[in-house]
């Protein structure tokens, strides 16, 4: 590669994108976990000022050329792959007219904001005003986005998220749980409820919780010289690869949940700060697709952290941070944390029942953007695909019904089947470890996490953006993802 | 002003400016007070290619044209002193070839990063080496910004610091302080003496000085809706003017310097938070110089928070906060926040002495840039200043004598009259109130702050930049700097 090569000028705009980014990364966080109420309007601008910047310079088009003539210069197999991420970060930026763009981020915005009450009123009629000019909007961005991809609308925007995987292999695989799913769900509640749960009694002091999570991210490796733990309203893994920004949000009257996503965020943290480092900057250093990130905080939070031998270390350090009492016990923890029961609300939903509410989601959404239903029918498709697939009547329950989730409100259609993908791949990964590491779980008992880590670190951190998914997968288990791993997983924690 | 006009198109740029230094800002106070060390190389990229954006913005060619026929264009009073604003930003920007900013940049970044351990080890001559090249680059900026403006060169760099402020001026107001500065402080001295100061007894834990200082900060109408307080190893004012990020450091042995710190950056940060909302983004709208930004710094550390009426405000929070002792009972607080007592250290010093510590500098710098004097010459003279105008002896202390401080380090010639000026201007404007409110001192005893911050809202807060120093001054004082003002305000205090 020659320095004054296309490869090389895209090499160029791809490190400066790489250092707004961060410090759009760095404001983003602060806006959410540091900055005071006043601060906001300016911070809009300020934010919305470097957003235009980075748009420019993503849709300057210089870029077109030296991504034709980067495709006939003499790259090595690295470089090629670094140029298939800039093509693909390229026909993003520039498939949709910036007006569109606009539109939906108001429409959006809008709907979003409403929602934040509408949803509390349970006042569905009301949200479907907001939501028709999204849903409107986001047929278009589709339209648009499959015109210049090829592909079917809906296959489109998943595309955004998981790059390779379409709406078809997504209903074959969703179709394939369906026929195990619920039966699952009530063999392991027949099973659960003759069991005895100590249930832990607060308050259970917040800077007491700060410490025990700090102490766990510790135990699980994550490096506070590269990133810090704060609190914000809603939970996120942010920063940069070099300086990683985790929140949580506590409770008094609870820990499990603070604790919990905690560990689910320092999965995702861990990712970020174990990319390659001599790669970072390049579109092939940033981590793989949103499944393969979920995939990561999923292993910690699943089948790390809910596992027999992890809640055996886990249950001193929660007694000597809040207390010893009866609840704390390893293995009242265990069953504790293990609770199956079919519920309305996906964000509080255990690992057996979780995918239930990503495949009902996914089928509606599929629908809406596809032209196949109307905004209107979404309620009734709720309640029917609720009481179907776990057994639960939701109607008329639109609160924590059909507008529980902040996903559809700004227009993301195609994000929900990331979290069951992550699931799933993070069952695949740990297949592929018990498979040579038959006594893994002997390991995690004695607080020896080598095994995993080793594993993760060598077949999905460092691969970063080197491979696309179903090669990742491949190269990492020696299958494309499979759902019989899930399924294996879930029945032998939940029924073994 | 027509929408297409030349002024227009230049709000337009620094309406931008403004945004990226919003950002710039942020991330510059997250680097000080958040960022973990690991962070540091990646932010270092990322600052500087913003800091590279911002400048080619500040230097676009375009902008010279602009200014030009903005000049000829019908503005109005408001406008014109915008533009005014402006041209200076613009000549600031352009008279520096980007080779010397850089080199200077480099130069004093190395002296300064040796400088912190050379320092410790009173190495001067190891400091000389570095600090050699800083005051070659520094003169010629000196005489590129002098050839500019036709300043001479000293006065060429104070105008970066305190525009309008000539060498000339300074000379005359410090020969005036030094007629009557050295018996003064011998004066209060020998009537110090015999005064008994119970002093604090330690520790004082830091998360209840935390609480002191945020109690204090509420007491002086610090607005944390739109501001925080965090540490860091230096204090500093920092954020937006929306969005204002103090810091402060604590020691658990020690409470008074925190406190009186975090006092002395909440008048920076009113000054921030009270600049007129309708003008931020453009020039105009910016806090004037750092001597008035210092003015109100030392108009709340100084004549408002070390007067008797304040201080007997204060004994109680802290006795509430730190545990009741008889180091605070309100007279000797006073006793002890008041003490006198010429020492080594510019940043210890009290007020009455604050003075001479700045004179030197003065002296010192003006010679060096001028080339009257070269580097090998300071440590003679810095000794023989600080013999004559406190009477201690720091012959051969090179670490508390003249490597004590950071500014000569990366060439920050010109910037240390600020201090003085600032303490002269807050003396100025407190007189000012005091002629209109006789009894000032009753209402600051009984919590009344009113008369202070309404005048300093009126008079200084709300013109930002809306007038050039010295008819700030003669429009809220009725005259320009007079140090007479200081002189009587001592004299008060100390001698009264």
């Amino acid at each position: 590669m020659k320095s004054n090569s296309a490869y090389a000028e895209l090499c160029q705009v791809h490190l400066r994108l790489h250092r707004f980014g961060h410090v759009a990364s760095i404001v983003s966080w602060d806006r959410n976990a540091m900055m005071p109420p006043a601060g906001n309007h300016a911070r809009a601008e300020a934010e919305a000022e470097l957003g235009a910047l980075i748009h420019r310079l993503r849709t300057d088009a210089k870029l077109a050329g030296w991504l034709r003539a980067a495709a006939d210069e003499d790259l090595n197999d690295f470089e090629r792959a670094n140029l298939r991420e800039m093509q693909r970060d390229w026909r993003h930026a520039n498939a949709l007219p910036e007006a569109l763009v606009e539109a939906k981020s108001l429409a959006g915005a809008k709907c979003e904001h409403a929602w934040r009450t509408q949803r509390a009123a349970n006042d569905w009629s009301g949200f479907l005003e907001n939501f028709r000019p999204v849903l409107k909007l986001a047929r278009e961005e589709a339209q648009l986005l499959a015109a210049d991809s090829g592909l079917s609308r809906y296959d489109a925007l998943v595309d955004l998220y998981e790059p390779g995987m379409r709406g078809a292999e997504l209903e074959r695989i969703f179709a394939e749980i369906k026929t195990w799913l619920p039966d699952l769900v009530i063999r392991v509640a027949a099973r659960q409820v003759n069991e005895k749960v100590v249930m832990p009694t607060g308050p259970f002091p917040i800077v007491n919780q700060r410490a025990l999570c700090q102490d766990v991210m510790r135990l699980l490796d994550f490096n506070f010289d590269a990133g810090r733990l704060d609190e914000s309203a809603h939970p996120f893994s942010g920063g940069v690869p070099e300086d990683v920004r985790l929140t949580t949000r506590y409770r008094a009257d609870e820990f499990v949940q603070s604790l919990m996503g905690t560990i689910h965020e320092t999965g995702h943290a861990r990712f970020e700060q174990n990319l390659p480092r001599e790669w970072l900057g390049m579109p092939i250093g940033q981590a793989r697709s949103f499944g393969v990130h979920e995939s990561q905080s999923l292993s910690y939070e699943m089948q790390l952290a809910r596992s027999r031998g992890f809640i055996g270390l886990l249950a001193p350090m929660v007694a000597r941070h809040l207390g010893d009492q009866p609840a704390f016990e390893a293995g009242n923890l265990h069953r504790l944390m293990t609770r199956v029961k079919p519920g309305f609300i996906r964000v509080e939903a255990d690992e057996v029942t979780y995918p239930a509410h990503i495949i009902l989601r996914f089928e509606i959404e599929r629908a809406l953007i596809e032209g196949e239903i109307e905004a209107e029918d979404i309620p009734a498709l709720w309640a029917e695909k609720m009481q179907s697939l776990l057994g639960v009547d939701t109607a008329g329950n639109y609160t924590n019904g059909c507008m529980q989730d902040v996903h559809w409100t700004d227009g993301s259609f195609g994000y929900f089947p990331s979290y069951t993908l992550g699931a799933m791949y993070a069952a695949q990964w740990f297949a592929t470890i018990r498979r040579a590491v038959p006594d893994l779980d002997t390991h995690i008992a004695n607080g020896d996490f080598s095994p995993v880590f080793s594993w993760l670190r060598e077949n999905i951190w460092l691969q970063a953006s080197r491979w696309e998914t179903a090669e990742l997968a491949i190269r990492a288990s020696g299958e494309p993802l499979n759902p019989i791993h899930l399924r294996r997983h879930l029945e032998q924690r939940y029924l073994g």
